[in-house]
């Protein structure tokens, strides 16, 4: 009975990462290397490819908007991601994309880590962003188009700042105060920020094309003769069935460039082409297997629609975080019995330890009496 | 600005049950009134089946055991449980069965109870067994015969005291230390407890035999011999692929009853049948739509395996308990920045709110640059 008389066993915690938590986590660290670590480790999950268990989330589809699970493991490490995305949240006061992770043992299946994915998504959707440019846009590449300044922008920005080395951002939004917002929060970053007023503006002279735009439908943000060649299209914002942003016309033009096939059929931009269109795995061309970029005039698009593994690899990126800057808390959210079988003993012991506890080490025959079954 | 000064909105907080809050929940309400009220929840939503999402659960198996996720959704209300299953963690000093749930608003896609549910899936695993009884026993019943005494034993039998009516428990289990265990828990409960030496002591004059053992193999708890006519068996240690508890013979004998036909064929006893052999849906039951028992001499089956509405029922009955018992914290989960599209711009102020409360309300440049981008 020792250590379990009045505090949970050490199995039983599991480190939680709150909101407040990952804030001050990429606050002290500094959410530019937070970016460029982040993608390190995506990078580092993409090259170990077959060591995981791919499967296309699991989605429950409502009227409102989308619920769903994606799950992973590598073996040794299991994650999953909780995700909802549903458009009309924004306008009654709500995110339109809330989430929420877990690591968890494969050896004994415990739970090793909970924690929010809301901010920890948007970082490994930049991070994933600009990490893939790295290996897609062309290495002179300065000059970013940002088509969308909701959540996601800023994250876009400074994570292609750091990672890809661009200096310049054009920003455009059909709500003219998402881009005064983003442009007033991207000031003193280090990046030249230029506000358009049209996509044709905020397009003309750019090396990288992001489009990030939130509206659950097709949609055309890109049309064809906006495309010139030579550009990276970093495609975010067409990523579930009945959501894209570019015009068909450019995805045939470009070389495309996918994370996991089956998802993004379903999910990405190319949900407008053939089912058997061609299409590039990210993890052949970051693991040297087959090429990126291989001409000035190629127009190169990652379809992004965020996969299961770069969850796991920023979940796993925040585990080994906590140690350092111990933002976290830990939960009670494993039941570790005294005796491993004796779940029911622990229940009806923890009844009596209430009632010692409250009566200061004296266990009235009252108090032990609420221990009722 | 105004609430989001130093707190997180009210809109970022899940309620989170601990085990220890289950635990008070369980003890101040009484285990045995919430079996009862649960089996109501259980019943409830049995009674409608066809609202539900149904799915088989999501499994990611490895050679030491599985974990798994199990979603489901009225339309209404979102739910899912992840649970694993880990044969070896006992002798290594760890629970088989770890699990902890979610549900969530189909409407906007929060979520509104993060509960552990190691001890939950105890409560709706009894809950459900007895509810079921009671539609398929014998209506005069009132001893039954435990087959394995491990972690559940001690929770069925209370629930078939509370909700069946019984009134002796016949204990057998391999580890003899199991049976002194579940013995001791049992005393004074109202039930009178005899111990067994075999199974076949245990099974003699029972009305109902309950089978729950844990090895992750083929096993032959009960054989055909042992099972004379007008027997209820509640069939619960089958319940993965390659995990069955009964003789073949006993199954050819039965009438077979089942939570969800696509999950009990690949996981329950009736694996070790032909996949169109014969069953009856538990909710149709349930309905009044099909016959449970219908004859004395009948020998009823409920081969049970666990599905995910009765998780979502166990928690929604949690969740309704909350209010009464006050026993949860509010988790700050979900991110709610105070402008809805500001995500970036809610990470930058929480560091200088941060410096700002750390200097008592004298931002210094040295903080505010903490903020580092």
């Amino acid at each position: 009975m020792k250590q379990h008389e009045l505090t949970p066993s050490p199995l039983a915690f599991v480190p939680f990462v709150s909101v407040q938590d990952m804030m001050n986590i990429v606050n002290e660290i500094g959410l530019a290397r937070v970016l460029g670590e982040m993608a390190r480790y995506i990078e580092e999950d993409f090259k170990r490819w077959d060591q995981f268990d791919k499967t296309p989330r699991v989605a429950s589809h409502s009227k409102e908007g989308v619920i769903e699970l994606m799950p992973t493991s590598d073996g040794e490490t299991y994650g999953f991601k909780y995700v909802n995305g549903h458009p009309a949240n924004m306008a009654r006061g709500f995110q339109t994309v809330t989430a929420f992770g877990v690591l968890a043992n494969v050896s004994n299946g415990y739970p090793v880590l909970l924690s929010e994915m809301t901010i920890l998504t948007a970082l490994r959707t930049a991070s994933t962003s600009a990490l893939v440019a790295k290996y897609l846009a062309p290495t002179s590449a300065n000059t970013m188009a940002m088509i969308g300044n909701g959540a996601q922008c800023e994250f876009q920005a400074l994570a292609f700042r750091e990672i890809v080395g661009v200096k310049t951002v054009k920003l455009y939004d059909v709500d003219a105060g998402a881009t005064q917002k983003a442009a007033r929060n991207l000031a003193n970053t280090g990046l030249k920020v230029i506000s358009c007023k049209t996509a044709e503006d905020a397009v003309n002279g750019a090396d990288i094309i992001t489009t990030c735009t939130a509206d659950k439908q097709y949609a055309t943000i890109l049309t064809d003769n906006m495309v010139g060649s030579g550009i990276h299209i970093n495609a975010i914002g067409g990523d579930c069935p009945g959501k894209t942003e570019l015009h068909r016309d450019i995805l045939l033009r470009s070389d495309i460039f996918v994370e996991y096939p089956p998802q993004t059929r379903i999910e990405g931009e190319i949900q407008q082409l053939a089912p058997d269109h061609p299409v590039t795995e990210l993890w052949q061309v970051i693991k040297g297997q087959k090429s990126g970029r291989v001409s000035k005039e190629q127009i190169t698009l990652f379809d992004s629609v965020g996969f299961a593994t770069e969850d796991f690899s920023a979940l796993r990126y925040i585990l080994d975080q906590l140690q350092k800057t111990e933002h976290y808390t830990d939960l009670d959210m494993l039941a570790d019995p005294d005796a491993p079988r004796d779940l029911y003993g622990m229940v009806k012991r923890a009844a009596k330890k209430k009632a010692a506890f409250e009566d200061n080490g004296k266990v009235s025959k009252t108090s032990v009496a609420t221990a009722n079954v």
